[in-house]
């Protein structure tokens, strides 16, 4: 059985090829009667228009993978519709594939194994380090999102300071005359899908402030979590909330986590922001709509969606540069949480 | 330029076809050392451990596209998770594609253009009807999602009964006593990306229920969307207030509606439940935590996703088969929004 070419489906569709090949890539004005005729030609001839042959022809497929975490956390998926927005506007498309924050499904990723034919490869790691990725056998351009790397990594990668980020969100609260500031989302020892380095930095950040205001670090404030959703956050409130001298401001390493932990506030009969005040980071929609309206730590999506893109183009063109470490901005933003207005 | 085979990575890195093919392949257990040594080998020989060809072969890729239009709504990026789920026990991969509902992208992702070779196409279009794809030039199998098509579709498809959940949620509202029921939702003649179909079944399930209740249905009481967002919901929840009479209920074409909505009854100084009752489509977790908790009517999407991959395989084994049109389940939940309990 020799391969099918474009002339075989124009001939048998009684077409030209340039016909063929306007309706096989979605361009020009083909009729429906036309796109009919090709359609019954490629059906009849088994031609398979999206053959990975036409890419590799090609030099490049147009294809982006982007590979995260988790789609439900509401974050990951903002950061997504960005990634496809911004490759839109390059001409590129985005396919998006869950990790769940497994090893194995992170290095299937990097070695491109099930992964279409593709020109670079977004990918936000939770449990591989940019070392264990040094042995990724496919050589598409990766970018790492995340601070899951060291600048010594020998991939371009993306984060913001989340240092910074906690240390602001921290201060924040001290900065309302907030003085038992807890901390939801240390890591918990027994695992769970926690970006240990998120939670590591942003902990650092909650000591730093503290230290910075002449606070004493206290033990019993620091809740872990196994996971960054809204039942850990929710959890994690209820036990501190059963401390003999509960926490009056909380500081919370994710929105979700945030989210769960004003629901349970609200379930033990506290009122926010008068008896607690709650900062998270990540900036999600949800928080602008939630009641009271969430303050945040808001991160440049955007940017890091550009800045990702940007990094995987220049290594295509230049692939024998250093990599670069990009830092994304990030800022404040006070809602009701934390006594601000509803949703600046 | 001869296509370079595995034998000749084989070669260069000194190891055994087996070795390189189960390093390519995530299988068995490689030292560090020999990783590296395939990893070289791989990328001097500029080997592509992904190509299609491979697929081709074997007739399968493993791989099932799912195109969904917007993953920052959270119906679509946990019914997203759920495919990725059952894919995964099946030993199947899913690749992710954001049509943002144009035409385009939905034809696009039919006819498989910027797509891998696929095992299958399950494809949630808001534009696209049925008949639109009759024209699609993939032959590769699709299951639609939503009411988007007939049942005269020439492609399987799953949904739930769009009408009766929205029957559901307004008899609901109805028997608490409610007279004035508001429904958010109908689409805007404006247009935007509102899936058609689903807005004119949940408007004609809202109808249908008032109607049976012996109500009238007051055009005022109807308010159209732009999209189904939270920022819709919120502009159309204020919108309502500023009625004359405004409503003592609203029912909600979607949970981030019903979000929006309640966020502004906030603003506006209402008690929920107390003075108005809400409730949406789609149990989404946020409506379980949000403040109130949401009462909404569940779609059972895991049996949605189950189903779909379910009615992909068998098109694979029985293509000829005539196309199945499932319905899901799905029931009412009711939470603190229309007076029950914070998160049965």
């Amino acid at each position: 059985m020799g391969r099918i070419r474009l002339q075989d489906v124009a001939e048998r569709a009684g077409v030209s090829i340039k016909t063929v090949s306007n309706v096989i890539n979605g361009k020009g004005r083909a009729t429906d009667e036309t796109r009919d005729r090709v359609q019954k030609a490629v059906i009849d001839l088994q031609y398979r228009p999206n053959v990975a042959a036409q890419h590799l022809r090609q030099g490049r497929s147009g294809i982006v993978a982007v590979a995260l975490p988790e789609l439900t956390q509401p974050y990951f998926a903002e950061l997504a519709s960005e990634m496809v927005r911004a490759a839109k506007t390059r001409g590129l498309t985005v396919l998006l594939a869950q990790t769940d924050g497994s090893p194995e499904a992170e290095r299937a990723a990097s070695d491109g194994i099930d992964l279409p034919l593709m020109d670079g490869l977004v990918l936000s790691p939770l449990t591989l380090t940019a070392d264990d990725l040094r042995h990724r056998l496919d050589p598409t351009p990766l970018v790492l999102l995340g601070e899951h790397v060291g600048d010594d990594s020998p991939f371009p990668h993306v984060a913001i300071d989340n240092r910074a980020a906690a240390r602001d969100a921290t201060a924040h609260l001290l900065s309302l005359g907030r003085r038992r500031v807890a901390a939801i989302g240390a890591k918990d020892p027994a695992g769970g899908v926690v970006p240990a380095e998120t939670a590591e930095l942003r902990f650092e950040g909650y000591r730093t402030a503290l230290a910075a205001a002449g606070h004493p670090l206290r033990p019993e404030l620091v809740a872990s979590v196994g996971d960054f959703h809204r039942s850990d956050g929710a959890a994690a409130m209820h036990a501190l909330l059963d401390l003999p001298e509960p926490p009056d401001a909380v500081f919370c390493f994710n929105d979700l986590l945030a989210l769960g932990a004003l629901r349970t506030l609200r379930d033990r009969g506290l009122r926010v922001p008068e008896d607690v005040v709650v900062v998270g980071i990540d900036d999600v929609e949800e928080g602008r709509y939630a009641t009271p309206s969430l303050s945040t730590v808001a991160p440049d999506k955007r940017s890091i969606a550009e800045t990702a893109l940007e990094l995987l183009l220049r290594h295509r063109t230049d692939p024998d540069a250093p990599p670069r470490h990009a830092v994304a901005e990030h800022h404040l933003v006070v809602r009701e949480s934390t006594g601000g207005t509803p949703r600046p």
